[in-house]
C-alpha cells in the first residue's frame, strides 16, 4: 500500500471541532479520520477508514481462531422477532422504528439475540449439532438520548456480536471461557489497556456477565477495583456487603420537631444541636421517591428508595437494579398527588399503609436504628427501627459507590476510575431460546432447551478508544497493527528530497510495508512534521537537508526518539521497525 | 482456511423453498447460503458470507488500483441533504423514511450523491485538488415495490457506488472511462457474462450513462444489441429513428362509421372490409391516456401518448421518459370525470381543444396518416395527417421495441435480450455540485462549477447472477475466486478415509490452498456427492474406496471430468489446479 499526500483525500484541521470535548473526537476530526453527518452518525473519511478496517480484521482474526463461524444478518428487520421477546416495547426510544410501504413495522437492530436464535433453529435440531457459536460484524443502531463524543458513543456503530449455543451450562461456561480468552488476545493485538469487569445485564437478561473497560478519564463507565484480592466491577454491578444484624434492644420511637431541615445537613446539625444527639449523616435513612415506567405501558408504579443519608442515589445504578423498569424523578406535581408523601420529611413508617413499595440499601440490615422523616413538615423521627418499625420490600443496589469502600470479595477499600465500555460477554442462559422454543433433540429422544452466550465488541468504538489511550499533545500515536500505514515518510524542501522520498516510499512497498508518503509540492516542512505527528503513524522518515549528506531521519512516534541514517539503509532500518 | 463439514454451521436442503422462482434464489437457499428474514431482506450463512467478502475484495481491489480511494458513508442520514436536491420527495416510497427520538427526519439511503459531493466540498477548495473519485462498499436500502429472487433484488443489499469530481467536462470523461475500464476488469475476474449498454439515468439525472447487463433468462431487463455495429442498449434507452417525413398531398380527413371497433385488430377488419381501405396495424395511431404524477405534488397530469398501433405501450419505457413523474392507468372513473375523451375511439384532433398534452412515438412525423379515433363512439377518422389535422406537443420514447427493430447507429436488425443489472455508470454532471454549490476556486480566482460522476456495482447482487449464469442441474458453480473454498475434500465410508481426507485438507491448508473438507461420520457417499455438487467449490476430491489401492478421485465441477490419481500426487494436483 502506497499513500501520496499530493493526491490522498485528506485535509487536516488547526483547530478542534467545535463539539468536541473528548480527545478522540476532537483528534479524529482535525487528522481528517471522521466526519459529522448527524448528531451520533458519522462518516469515515480515508485514513479512518483504513484504520475501521484494520480493527476489523483483527477481531475477526481472533473470532475465527476461537472457532465461531462468521454470518451475516440484516439491520433492517422486522418487528416480529423483537415482539416476541418483548423487546419491541422493552427497548423504549433507544429502538430506531420505520414502516415499510405496506405499512409493516420494523426496527434497525440494536443487537441480534432474537435473529441468531431463529437462525440456530432454523438449521439445527439434535443434540450432535451443538455447541455452535455464530457471529457478524456489522453496523447497529440505537438511538442514544445522548450521542456524544463522535464515534465513542453513536448512533449508528460497527459492532462485533456472537452467540454461543450449548446445550448445558457446562458447555456455555466453556464458550463464555473461550469467549473471554479471545476477547483477551483481541484487546491486546488492539494495543488497548483494560480491565475486566463484573458487569450487570441491562436489557439483555441472563446472568453470569464481565464488561472489558478501557480506562479512561472521559469513559462514561465507573468501575471499582480491589487492588488486594483483584475484584473489579462495573459501578453499576457492585454489590453492597451487608453488615451483621446488631443486636440488642433500642428505644422506642420517637418523633422530634425538626423545623428547617429539609437537607441531611442541616438534619444532622439540628438534632445533635438541639435534642443532644450524636449522629452523622450515616445514621440517617434518606428517602427517595421515584416514579417508574414499564416500556410498552402506560403504568406508572411509585417507589420509595432507603439509603444511609451520607450517600446519593447513582441514577445509573438505580437504572440498573430497575431495568426494564426505567425511574424517573418525581416532581413537585407527582408530591402534588400524593399528600400522604410529605417531601423532605419522608419515613417509611407510613408506606405501607400508603401502598407504596419501599426498597432499601443493603446496609439497612433488621435491628438497625435511623433517624428519618416522621411523614409531617418540620418533623423527623429518632430509633426507627428497621423490622420494628417498618419492613422493608427488599433491598436494592442504587446508593453510589465511593472510594474506600469494602470489597464485596474480600473486604479491603475499593479504588475507583473511569471507563468505557469496549467488550461485554454474558451467559444469557435460556431467555431467548426460551422464547423461541430452540430445543434440540436429545440423545434420548427428549427435547433438550438450548443455553446461550452473548458477546460484543465495539468495533468502531475502539478505534476512538485507543485514540483516547494512546494519543499525546502532538496528535495521535497508533499502535503499528491498526495504524492506517506503517510508515509516514515526509520529503520537504525542494523538488529532489519529495523524488528521494518517493523513490524509499517505493521501495517500501516493494516490501510489503504500508507506506504513506508527505509528497505535496509547496508545502512547508513545519507543516508537514506538523501533519506527520497529527496523523499518528508509528514511523515517521524525514527526507530533508540531510539529502545533501545522504542521510534521513528516523522518528518514533510512540517514544520520540530521533536518529539519522544514512539513506541508503533507510528501507531496511524502516523495514526492521515495522517488523518488530 | 480449512473448513470441516462436520463443525460447519451449515444444513443443505433436499427442496427448493417455496417462495423462490429463479435459479438463484432456489440454489443459495438450498444450499445453505443465504436465508430470508423478511420480503427482499436476507441473512447471510458462512458460506454465503465467504462468497460475498470475495466479491468485495475483487471490487475493493480493482477500485484501488484505479486510484479511487475508500470511504464509509452512514446508512442512516438527515432527510435535510436530501430535501435540497428534491430526492426526499422524488424517491417516492421507495424511500425508507424514519424519526429519530425527537422526531427529526431521516432516511435510509439509497444512494449517496448528496453526501459525497458534501464531503468533497468539507475538504476541498482550490482546482489543485482535483480531481478526485472516492467509494464506499456499503449496505443500501430501496422499499421496492415488489423485492423478488432472492437477493438478486433486495431491500436491504450491499453496493459498491463511487463518485469522480472534475473541474470539466473532459475531466469527467476521462473519470467515466476509468471506471469503465475498472468495471470491465472487475466483471471479468468475477467470472461475469455481461453486455456494455446505453441506459437512461432514471432519478438520478445526468446526461451518457451505461449499464453492465448480465444475460440471463430471468432477468429484469430488456436489452437490445445489433449484431452489425456493436450497438448495445436497455430497452428503456433504445431510441427510435425517426422516418424521413413523406411528401405530396393526403386526401381530407373522413370520418367513418366504424361500431364495434374497439381493439385496433377489430377496426383494422372493418375498414378493410367494409369500407374499402387497404391498411395494417400499423397505420393506425392509438392513442393510450395515462394520468402522470409528481412526487412530493399533489397535482396529476393527464396526458395522451400516441403510439402506430401494431405496437403496446412499453411501461417501464413510458416511466423512463417521464421520471421522475410516475403515470399510471387511466382507469374507468377518470373517464368519467373527462367526457371529452372517448374511451376506445380517441383521436389527437380535439386534444388541443381539451388542453390535454399529446406526446407522440418518434415515428409520428409530420407528413405522415393514419387511421385513428374520431371522438366519438363507433367512429374512427382516416387521412388524419400529421402536422395538419393535429399537431404533437412533443416525441416520446414508450413503443414497446421489438426484435428486428432498426438499430438507431446503423440501421440494422436489433436482436433482443433479458438481463441483470451488476453496473451502472453516468455522467451526472453538475446537477448534484449546483444544489451543494460545489465549486472550485480557479487559477484566475474565480469559481469553477464542479462536474460529477455516479458509478454503482450491485456487490450482493454479483453473488447472485453469477450463480444464474454458472449454475448446472446439480447445483452451484463457482469461479474459483469467488468460490468459498478451492476445494472440497469429501472422504467417504469408513474412519480412515475420513482421516485421510482430513490429513490432505492440512496439507492443503498449509499450502495456502482454501479447503471444506466433508469429514463427517455416518453420512452416506450419496449425500456427500451430492452436496459437493451443490455447493459448487470448483474442485472436488474423492477419498473412497479407491484409498485401499492408494487412489483419490479428482473432480473438476465445472467440466465434470474425472480422474483417479495416485493419493499421494493429490496434494501437488489440487494445488496445480487452484494456481491455474
Amino acid at each position: 500500500m502506497l499513500l501520496r499526500m499530493s493526491s490522498l483525500f485528506l485535509r487536516t484541521l488547526r483547530d478542534d471541532p467545535a463539539d468536541a470535548e473528548v480527545p478522540s473526537h476532537k483528534l479524529l476530526v482535525r487528522a481528517g479520520y471522521v466526519r459529522r453527518v448527524a448528531p451520533g452518525v458519522y462518516s469515515w473519511l480515508p485514513l479512518g477508514k483504513l484504520v475501521l478496517e484494520n480493527v476489523t480484521r483483527i477481531v475477526r482474526e481472533e473470532m475465527n481462531r476461537m472457532g465461531a463461524q462468521e454470518v451475516l444478518f440484516p439491520a433492517l428487520l422486522p418487528r416480529e422477532y423483537y415482539e416476541a421477546t418483548g423487546r419491541w416495547t422493552e427497548y423504549g426510544d433507544t429502538l430506531f422504528r420505520l414502516k415499510d410501504r405496506k405499512g409493516a413495522d420494523y426496527l434497525l437492530g440494536p443487537t441480534h439475540e432474537e435473529m441468531f436464535t431463529d437462525m440456530v433453529k432454523g438449521e439445527y435440531s439434535s443434540y450432535k449439532d451443538y455447541p455452535v457459536t455464530l457471529y457478524q460484524i456489522q453496523t447497529k443502531y440505537r438511538d442514544e438520548a445522548r450521542p456524544r463524543a463522535g464515534i465513542l458513543r453513536g448512533r449508528e456503530f460497527v459492532m462485533k456480536d456472537s452467540y454461543s449455543f450449548d446445550l448445558d451450562d457446562d458447555g456455555l461456561k466453556r464458550s463464555y471461557e473461550q469467549h473471554r480468552e479471545a476477547y483477551i488476545r483481541t484487546f491486546d493485538r488492539l494495543g488497548l489497556t483494560y480491565k475486566i469487569c463484573f458487569a450487570t445485564s441491562g436489557a439483555m437478561g441472563g446472568s453470569a456477565s464481565e464488561e472489558f473497560l478501557a480506562p479512561a478519564a472521559t469513559g462514561e463507565d465507573t468501575f471499582v477495583a480491589c487492588h488486594h484480592c483483584g475484584y473489579a466491577a462495573n459501578a453499576e454491578a457492585v454489590t453492597t456487603p451487608a453488615p451483621a444484624a446488631p443486636a440488642g434492644e433500642h428505644p422506642a420511637l420517637r418523633v422530634l420537631d425538626t423545623p428547617d431541615t429539609p437537607t441531611i445537613e442541616s438534619l444532622v446539625a439540628h438534632v445533635n444541636e438541639r435534642h443532644g444527639l450524636n449522629v452523622t449523616a450515616a445514621d440517617t435513612l434518606k428517602n427517595v421517591v421515584v416514579k417508574v415506567a414499564t416500556p410498552g405501558s402506560d403504568k406508572t408504579e411509585v417507589l420509595v428508595i432507603g439509603v444511609p443519608g451520607d450517600r446519593e442515589i447513582d441514577f445509573k445504578r438505580l437504572e440498573a437494579s430497575l431495568a426494564p423498569g426505567e425511574p424517573a424523578i418525581f416532581e413537585a406535581e407527582d408530591f402534588a398527588r400524593h399528600p400522604g408523601l410529605v417531601r423532605g420529611y419522608i419515613g417509611p413508617q407510613v408506606l405501607k399503609g400508603l401502598g407504596i413499595r419501599y426498597l432499601v440499601d443493603p446496609r439497612v440490615v433488621a435491628g438497625t436504628s435511623w433517624v428519618t422523616g416522621a411523614n409531617e413538615p418540620g418533623k423527623h423521627a429518632v430509633n426507627v427501627v428497621a423490622g420494628r418499625d417498618f419492613v422493608a420490600d427488599g433491598t436494592i443496589e442504587a446508593a453510589e459507590v465511593r472510594a474506600g469502600d469494602d470489597c464485596p470479595a474480600c473486604g479491603s477499600p475499593l479504588s475507583i476510575d473511569r471507563g468505557i465500555e469496549i467488550g461485554h460477554i454474558f451467559q444469557l442462559g435460556r431467555k431467548y431460546a426460551d422464547a423461541a422454543k430452540l430445543d434440540a433433540l436429545g440423545p434420548d429422544g427428549k427435547p433438550v432447551r438450548i443455553t446461550m452466550g452473548s458477546y460484543g465488541i465495539g468495533v468502531s468504538r475502539a478505534v476512538a478508544v485507543l485514540v483516547e489511550q494512546k494519543h499525546d499533545e502532538l496528535g495521535l500515536v497508533w499502535p503499528r497493527e491498526v495504524a492506517p500505514a506503517d510508515v509516514h515518510i515526509v520529503g520537504t524542501g525542494k523538488e529532489n528530497q519529495i523524488e528521494a522520498a518517493l523513490q524509499l516510499a517505493e521501495e517500501l512497498q516493494a516490501r510489503g510495508v504500508r507506506v504513506l508518503v508527505d509528497d505535496r509540492a509547496g508545502v512547508s516542512p513545519g507543516v508537514k512534521f506538523k501533519d506527520a505527528e497529527l496523523l499518528g503513524m508509528p514511523t515517521i522518515v524525514v527526507i530533508g537537508r540531510g539529502l545533501a549528506q545522504g542521510v534521513a531521519e528516523l522518528r518514533d512516534r510512540v517514544t520520540g526518539a530521533k536518529q539519522e541514517v544514512p539513506i541508503a539503509e533507510a528501507a531496511d532500518r524502516v523495514e526492521a521497525a515495522c517488523r518488530a
